[in-house]
Order: C-alpha cells, then sequence, then structure tokens
C-alpha cells in the first residue's frame, strides 16, 4: 500500500473509481459492543475487524480507523492497527481518525507513528496550533491531512462558530480554516473535516474549498442522510467527498449474522453514495 | 498514584510545595538523541526515562510524558508509557501530553486511555472541538484537563490570534477559550497552556483565569526563560504556574555523566522556579 507514490488526489479518485462509491467506513471497535461469538480480547476484536472488512471492501472507498479506540485497549492498540491496515486492500485507502495537533518536531513524530510506523494513506488533524502543526502531514503529496473545520458535534458551535476579523471580513473560525486550508493544499493533499449534521454549512465550506476533498461524519448514529452529505460535500462533478459511516455499518446486527448485515448496510450506503465514472469523452 | 482522589488543585498544591518548584519536565525521549552508553532500543529508552526521574524527582513537581514520541515507537509505546508513570514517585503529577480532541463517544475512550490504561493525572486537551470533547476529561475532580490556549509556536498566530466577537467584545480566540475554560472549571480541574514565547499574551491570561493551573511551554530550546514564566504566569502568592522545560533536562549532557547533567539544569531550574510555602498566618 505504501508503494503507492501517485498524488493524494489522484489515488482517492482511483479507490473512488474502483468501488464506485464514495463510502468511508470508520473502524471504531468497543471491547464492549462486539457481537456474538466474539471474545472482547485482542483475537476477537481482529476477528471483528477483518470480517467487516472481508464483508465490505469492494463497497468502500476509504476505511478510517480512529485510534482512540486503539489506545484505550492498552498494549494491544499498536498491532490491532497493523493488522487492521494490513487487512484493508490495496485499493481501498487507510485514515487514521487521529485529530492530532501539536508544534513541529512534535508534529513530526505523531506523522511518523501515523505514516511510517502504522502506514495510514491519510490523517485527520486539528488545526488550532497553525501551520506547523500541519506541514509535517503534508510534506508527501501521496498522504493526505484533513483538518477538523466544523465537526458533527453539538459543542462545534463553542468556538467553530465565533466571528472572526479575517482579511477584511467576518467569518466563522471554521470558515477561516477552510481558507487557509485552500491556501496550504499546494499538493491537493489538504482537506477538511465537515459534518452533515451542519448541512448549510457543508454545502458552503464546498463551495469555498473548490478543489480539496471533504471528510463528512456525522451519518447514521449521528443523524445525517448519506445521500445528503454527498450531495452538498461533492464537487458538482461527485467527486471529493468522503462520507464516512461507523457504527450503522459496524453494529448493524449483534447476532451472528454480523458480517452479513455490515455488507446489508454497506451495499445500501454504496448505492447512496455513488461516484460517477467520467464520461467517455473525459 | 491512581488512588490519590483529592481535587486536582490539591494536589498540585501538594506537589509544588513537596519539591518546592513550579517545575515539569517534559519527556519527549527520541532514540536518535539517547545519550552515550544506552542503546536505542525499548530498554535503553526505559533505562534513560528511569535515570532522568530518579536524578530529577525530588526537584520537580510534575513530569509530563509527551504521547507523541511514545506512539512512534509502535508496539513498545504503551509498555514505556506505562514504565514512565511506573517510575514517577506518588508525591509527583504527571500530565499525558497528548493534546487530545474528538468528540463525546471517542474522547470517552481517549480519556479511559489516558487516564484509566495509563494512570495520568492530567492531560493536556485541544479545545476546537468545543464542550462535549472537554467535558470527559474534567468528569474526574482529581484529574485534570489543560486546554491549549495561546500556544508556543510560531504557528499559534495562524488561528489563535484571530479577533472574534464574543459577548460583545473583540477578543482572540484564545482568549475566549480562557474564558470558557473559566466557565467549565467548576471543579477547578481545568487548566490553561499558555507559551512563555508570547510573554504578555500570558500575563494577560493569568488576570483572565485568575483561579486556573496554568502549563507553560517554550522555556529553554524554545527561547523563553524560566523565571519570566513563573512570574508572568503564577498567581501573586506565586502558585498555580507549572513550567515545562524538555530538552534542557533530558540532553544536558550527550555523555555519560547525562544523569548528572541532567540533575544540574533541574537544580538551577527549580531554583529559577522557587514556589514560596504559604506563611504560617495562612
Amino acid at each position: 500500500m505504501n508503494a503507492n507514490a501517485r498524488p493524494f488526489q489522484e489515488r482517492l479518485r482511483n479507490a473512488q473509481l474502483q468501488s464506485g462509491s464514495a463510502l468511508c467506513v470508520g473502524i471504531d471497535v468497543d471491547p464492549r459492543r462486539l457481537p456474538e461469538g466474539l471474545a472482547p480480547d485482542r483475537r476477537g476484536i481482529e476477528q471483528f475487524i477483518r470480517g467487516i472488512i472481508e464483508a465490505t471492501a469492494d463497497l468502500v472507498s476509504v476505511y478510517k480507523p480512529n485510534l482512540a479506540f486503539f489506545e484505550a485497549l492498552g498494549d494491544d492498540g499498536p498491532p490491532l492497527v497493523r493488522s487492521t491496515l494490513a487487512a484493508i486492500p490495496d485499493s481501498v485507502l487507510s485514515i487514521g481518525d487521529a485529530k492530532r495537533g501539536d508544534i513541529s518536531t512534535t508534529a513530526e513524530r505523531y506523522a511518523t507513528a501515523l505514516f511510517e510506523v502504522f502506514g495510514f494513506d491519510a490523517a485527520t488533524v486539528n488545526p488550532y496550533q497553525g501551520w506547523d502543526s500541519v506541514e509535517p502531514y503534508i510534506r508527501d503529496p501521496s498522504r493526505g491531512a484533513f483538518l477538523l473545520c466544523k465537526t458533527s458535534n453539538p459543542g462545534s458551535v463553542d468556538f467553530q462558530d465565533l466571528l472572526c476579523e479575517y482579511q477584511g471580513q467576518r467569518l466563522p473560525l471554521y470558515e477561516v480554516v477552510a481558507r487557509r486550508a485552500v491556501e496550504w493544499a499546494g499538493a491537493g493533499n489538504v482537506g477538511l473535516v465537515v459534518g452533515v449534521t451542519y448541512p448549510e454549512d457543508l454545502s458552503r465550506m464546498r463551495q469555498v474549498a473548490t478543489d480539496l476533498p471533504i471528510l463528512i461524519p456525522g451519518v447514521g448514529a449521528q443523524g445525517g442522510e448519506a445521500s445528503e452529505a454527498l450531495e452538498r460535500g461533492a464537487r458538482p462533478d461527485g467527486t471529493l467527498a468522503i462520507v464516512s459511516v461507523s457504527r450503522q455499518v459496524l453494529y448493524a446486527s449483534s447476532g451472528a449474522d454480523w458480517a452479513a448485515a455490515a455488507r446489508a448496510e454497506a451495499l445500501k450506503l454504496r448505492d447512496a453514495l455513488r461516484v460517477p465514472a467520467p464520461s467517455a469523452s473525459g
């Protein structure tokens, strides 16, 4: 997977063409929620993640393991991140949902952990500390950094919605983040995280960040609609949106049919999240 | 250490009285920078961290392991975090410098990793996602969360300095964070991170957050003065500042005398960072 050195947006486009879908499955595994027949230990979690990936890999363009759930497993965390990434086929991208943010030398260590130790294709990054906290994640044009912009949670109003003075305008903080991301996206490998739970903000961020990929959480358990996420978050040609769903797929059934149930949910979502192939005329 | 269930500020005060010092030593171990005689592997890193703690524990009130450096070690990371915490005496607090920030259910997993799996006494938290991303870290009044406010790096100007409309005033974003932190600090266990590299901002944040602990990076390798950090960051009675120094202590010598050299640096810093005992009259 890491030998793939094409520019990040090209890799994303290829993954979406291969699956025909903007679907991203978030891997947020809580051992207390494993389905029937799986032990709440390292082996059970590994079986579960592998089973979910095998049941859905042809339907998704991106998997998004959430690091918090791995870290809560202590010593089992890093080996489980590695076995998860090993189970993802080369045609599907991985985003390490880490939301890291730290100053330059420390950011470099986090980027090393995510991109070299684990081998993620991209990571989510918290922009609060500014440029030198983002730069280590975008040095390699084949890997991407998705900056938190307008997040899907209720608390996102606390700071992200503050009106700020920026270049003679009054803009919400999340829009300033989007505008800086556009400036920083020289190699095309900077993206945004914008939740579908604030649908008008998602539409607006697509207008501001015309050529940036947008990772869109908030579908399913958080209340958003997959099709709305794609309509508002994609470019007019249907590209550059990544719609993330976690619990709706992972925990589609708590019974022994969990893998088949996950596939059935992923199929429905794939159909709601079709990415058109380019027309023959290009 | 975790049996200590007194309120966080009381625990901090006790640690500072015991050592007589506001000194916090950041543990940012890069295996490429280990001194003479130590192998760049798990055992060498463990020896180094243990040696640094043994050489300095009576002089410091807080150790601040930086999670990025542990995560870059892959599978060795979690065991080394645990052995680091095990080496810290009960009289000294630990802050997990993780700068995590995520939405509610995920934030709970991060808090579980930091406070239950590892057993840190406090953590640094990125406030960008708002209240529900902070709340899981402050449920236990004996543990603290230090919110990134005005950080020590050059990029901190990019977003933290933006002027925002807040309650009829125009305030820099970092000051809005400080004001929200004051509102959220019901149990006294919310603190701020403010770098001494922006000294006037540090003085101002002490005025805004009268009763909150402030963790102050930026001394030493980043150019700030320890005594200035204490003067500007502490309350008038000399309390509630935690002045963090990493490389100046850790890498005081690259020779075989590294432990003695670390102690000599910590002694100098302790003397610059004296916390007065309360007067007999209270």
